[in-house]
Parts: structure tokens; sequence; C-alpha cells
């Protein structure tokens, strides 16, 4: 296997793994380009395969109770991590204190460890002091950077002629990443160049070559960092498709979310992640998700940009509920809908040919 | 005269006096608690009312041709600045470097300066230097708080129960601060406790007492900072009415803005400014602007909420073009339309006193 960016690691994901809240984890089991992940950490699934408890695949990363046991099972095989990597995403994105212990036994042994979090580690003297006496590395993927090194928006993205796609979704945590990234894997086996934006830590945690994290952006360089993102990989992939992660959804009662990747990304078209089982916004109980109509309005509204197809996130369905409903939104929509991670991406990726063999006749 | 919060000042606009580049400073010559303005410099201007050269009315503050000419003629009257005020706000918030001899001679002179631009002058060595030396202080407005200072979105706004306005526009640089200025202070002279909250630079430098500075914002807090300037208005103050500040527009061709105000400020209504001459979005010729009646729709669908009117910024337009302009709009929307800054709000303030007697029937 090719040597990854930042070589073998754990993800730390305790009480939250296959929840909202360990997006990053699943980001991480499901794909990485940055580490080799040799196991999860979270005790209500101590035992069992990451990816039969996520997708109902085995990938064959066995979830671990805590870092003591990983260390002994692990032992065995010989393959020792080299990072922990905070793999939860808590509303608020505070560090629980229950990892901090983890955090620490890491640091001791003399791991790296990576943190997407609002809450430093590097803020932590008492970590920091750890890391250095281990001369191991503490990274907050989150901390947002300094004003020089930061775009502005220029109007460069006016000169990238490629086919681009803005994956959106209905709800944050819903899926996009994923289905962006299953969407470029399978523009890759079709032999076409396609390059994937990331906007979220998760997607530079997975070693996305071309990223910006919104949220940890200061707001006036949200729009110039997702162009310069974008012209940076039109101009040194020469792609035939940039797909860009989205973030947040449009109508969210209080992030609202994805306005400058429809503004600043400009892209041909939107496709809409939707999870068709989850009736209130991720983190707010009792706000009814808008439906999936009027989004797909105010998406079209907004951009005047069209939706290309509407990507089903399963959660909560039974797998011989996922084909009726997407039948069901395409009966309402008008709009094609696929479950590409249960069902793969052909018949979307067939749709998207077509998008490219017309940008091409342009 | 009541003392301002930061007593004497001059504001530096060379160049960009009377264009929307010269918005801080026209901000600041209109209306601020924190300075007394007693001039403006602007070699364009020299020798004229700013108030006259802005609005058509004189309001004894002078422009000057620079620095130099400032200082002789205000020794006349014996008033000395105790600052000098960044009065530009450039796209893309750069310092030019023709300002930098002025702000080098304020700070020799022991004035303070202020600075809301994003080249903040406090990275400049030579000018930190200079202002150690003579004992005075420089302010980046802009700087971005540090996380711990800021606030995450937490659901308090529900039980701000006062009526809620937002003062959207169609652009940028429209008028959408000065036309809540104008509403809160109307509202005051009916005796009315309104209170308005700032989300740029310019209100923070006119001494808003409840305000956040977007753009400089952690993209991830800002819905979080709006809530929170706003709660704490409600609780301290009491008020009547709330009005928040707008900022950018919708639809914007690339700094997309106002959503977060909409989804997280939870207004009652929307006030939308609105430009009839220009017809391309400030900063991105060739870009027009979005009919006036589609921002509307867009403003409702995303959130739900109704435009209660549209205020008109009467640039480029002779008197006698106001009227018409606001009637045609009446016909075209079929919303009540007035440019307050020309007529006064008499007519807006009637509509917004219905609105608070329907609230508290509620």
């Amino acid at each position: 296997m090719k040597k990854k960016i930042d070589g073998k690691a754990l993800v730390f994901c305790e009480g939250a793994f296959n929840t909202p809240e360990g997006k990053t984890a699943h980001g991480l089991v499901r794909f990485t380009k940055r580490y080799e992940v040799i196991g999860v950490l979270d005790s209500n699934y101590s035992g069992k395969d990451a990816g039969k408890v996520l997708d109902g695949k085995n990938n064959g990363i066995p979830i671990f109770a805590n870092l003591e046991s990983a260390i002994k099972e692990l032992k065995v095989t010989g393959a020792m991590p080299e990072s922990l990597v905070i793999g939860l995403a808590p509303d608020g994105g505070r560090l629980p204190e229950t990892a901090k212990s983890t955090i620490k036994k890491a640091l001791s042994l003399g791991w790296n460890v990576d943190s997407g979090l609002h809450d430093f580690l590097t803020n932590d003297k008492e970590l920091v002091a750890l890391a250095a006496k281990n001369d191991c590395r503490i990274r907050d993927v989150r901390k947002t950077p300094d004003r020089n090194q930061l775009h502005f928006f220029s109007g460069d993205i006016e000169k990238v002629d490629c086919l681009k796609l803005a994956v959106l979704g209905t709800d944050s945590a819903i899926g996009k990443r994923t289905t962006a990234q299953i969407i470029v894997q399978a523009l890759d086996n079709e032999s076409r160049n396609a390059v994937m934006i990331g906007t979220g830590q998760t997607a530079w945690m997975q070693g996305a070559k071309y990223s910006m994290i919104m949220d940890s952006c200061i707001n006036d360089f949200v729009s110039g960092e997702i162009e310069h993102a974008v012209v940076s990989a039109f101009e040194n992939e020469q792609p035939d498709v940039i797909v860009i992660e989205g973030q947040g959804s449009l109508m969210n009662p209080a992030y609202p979310g994805g306005f400058e990747i429809l503004a600043a990304g400009r892209p041909d078209y939107v496709i809409l992640q939707h999870a068709p089982k989850r009736l209130e916004y991720d983190g707010f109980p009792g706000y009814k998700i808008h439906p999936l109509k009027k989004q797909i309005q105010a998406i079209e509204m907004i951009s005047g940009k069209k939706v290309l197809a509407v990507t089903v996130n399963h959660e909560g369905m039974k797998p011989e509920e996922i084909i009726p409903a997407c039948k069901e939104i395409t009966k309402q929509t008008g709009l094609p809908a696929f479950d590409i991670l249960a069902n793969g991406a052909d018949e979307l990726i067939d749709i998207i040919e077509k998008e490219l063999k017309k940008k091409r006749a342009e």
C-alpha cells in the first residue's frame, strides 16, 4: 500500500461513532490519503469493524474500547500508530474532558495528535509541554490562518472553464463530503481527471490537496479562499471536473451555509445531498428541515444554477426503503435521485458525463 | 455638546470622499458617538463642507486638502484633534501607500490612530514604534477577536420578543447602516426605546454600544456573535425595537451576505435598502444587480420573513426624480418605498409603529 502522508493513526471517537458528532471519524475510516487508519476508539462499538458499523461492509478497521486495549491488541500485529486523530465534531466544536486523558496518553507515547476542534490543544500548556517533552507534534487543523496567508476574491474564477459541480445539502452533517469523494473516485475510474475541493477540516484530514477550512476562515476571506482553491486546482491539474464540497445548508436555522460556494465557486450545477428520514435540523431539535422542493427552489433562485440530481443519505432507512425513497424524490422534484453510497454512482456519472460533453461542445 | 467617547478627530479619506470607498468617512461625518469629527482630509473637496458634499446640507465639518492645511486652519479655532481615523473602505480593505505618510505625521504629533482596514497598522513596526515613542495608541478595529471572546449560537434569540427589524440591501455600500440609524433616531424621537445592532467596523467607529464586526469574525462564530449582540441589547436595554444593520447583499456575485442576520438575528421584518440608479454590483463592473423584485423574493424565500418596506438611496438621482422612483418601486413590488435620508422617516415610522402595536397585542 502507498505510504500515507502522515502514516498510521488511531481515531478517537468515544461515544460518538456512527452519530452525526462522529462525522470526522466517519470520513477517516471511509477514506483518507493522509493517514493509514488502524483503529477507532469508541467503547460503544468495541470489537466491531468500523466499516461494518458505518456502511454495513467490513473495511478491516477495528474499533477498540480505549487506548490501552488498542495498544494491547495492536501489539500482536506489530502495527503501532504514529498519530492520534480526534474524530469528534461535537456541536460547538468544544473538546470533551474525557478526550483529554487519552490525548495525554498518546503524547506521552510520543504520538502526534491532530485535532479539528475549536478548542485548540495548542492553547493547553500541559499538552504543549507534554508534546515538547516527548518530541511529538500537536496540530490544530481549525486554527484560523493569518490574513497574510489568505486571498480576497479576484474574479479569476471566470477563467475556470472545466465542469464545476458543488455538492450542497439540505442539512449539515448529512454526507456532502462523502458524496463528493464518491463522485471524484467514480470519475477517476472512468479515467476522467476529477479534483475535489475540500471546504472542511475533515477533507483536510483526508489529505485533500486543494482545500480551505471554511468555518475557521475569517469571514471576509471565505469567498477568496474558495476561489483560490478552485483556480489552483484548475491551473495545476487541468481537470475535466472540479467537485466542490459544500458546507452547512442554505436554510439552516442558525448556521446558513453554501452561499459563498455558489457565488465564488461558480458551479455549473449543484448536486443536493438529502436524508429523507431526517425531519429536524441536525443540532436544532424542534426545527423542521425545510421541504426538499423548497430548498431546491432556494438554491436555484439564489444562484441561478440548476440542481442536477439529489443524492440520498439512507440514515434510518431499511435497505428495501432506499429505491422507493429515490423514486418518491424524483416524483416530487422531477430530479434524478440516487443513493450512491449504497448503490454506486454509475447512473449519476452518466448524467455528469452528458454535462461534460455539453461543456466540451461549448 | 456631550463629550464624545474618544474626543476630537480628523477623518482621512484622500481621493475617496463621496464615493463608495469613502463609506466609513461618510458614516463618521453623518453621525458618531465615538468621535467629535472636526474635519475630513480629501484634496478633491478641500474647502467644502462635508455635509454639503455628501447630503446637500451643511453640517459644519470642513474638508481639508491634507493634514498640514488642516492643522494650519484648525489652529485658528484652537480645536486640535486627538485622533486620526482612517475613513477609507477600499475594496479588499488594503491600506493605500499615500495614507501611510499621513498616519506617520499624526502619530508623531501624538494623535491616536484608528483604522478599520484589513491591513493592520499594528503589523507595521515603524508605525508601532512611532506610536510608542509619542505615547499614543493605534487601534485596528477589524482585528479578528480570539475564539475565547466569541460566542456560538445558543438559541437564546428565541427569548427576544421585542420587534426586530433587519436593514438589508440590494448591494453592498448602499446605505444600510445610515438607514438603520435614521430609523433608530426617529423612533427615539417618538420616545420609543430603539437600539441598533452594528455589524460593521463603521458602526463600531460610530460608537454602537451593541455590535460585532462581521467581516473580520471567524466564520463559525458569525451567527453566535449576532445572536449575542441582539440578546445583550434586549436584556440590558429592554428596547421596544431592535434594528440590525445588514451586511453585503444576498445575491452579490462574490460576497453574499445577510444570511446569518436572517437566521441568527431572527428579524420579524426586513427593510430593504435599494439604489434605483445603481445598475452593477459595487466593485463588480459587468455584474448587473439582480432585479429588486427578485431580491425581495429571495429574502422572503430564504428567511420566511416579509420585506416591510424599501428604502431608497438617491445616488445619481435629481431631487425631483426621488418621489417618482419611490412610486415606481411601489408599483413594481407592492411595497411602500421612501427616501428617508432626503424626506425623513415619518411614513416609515408609522408603518413600524403599526407593527409594534401588533407585536404588543401578541
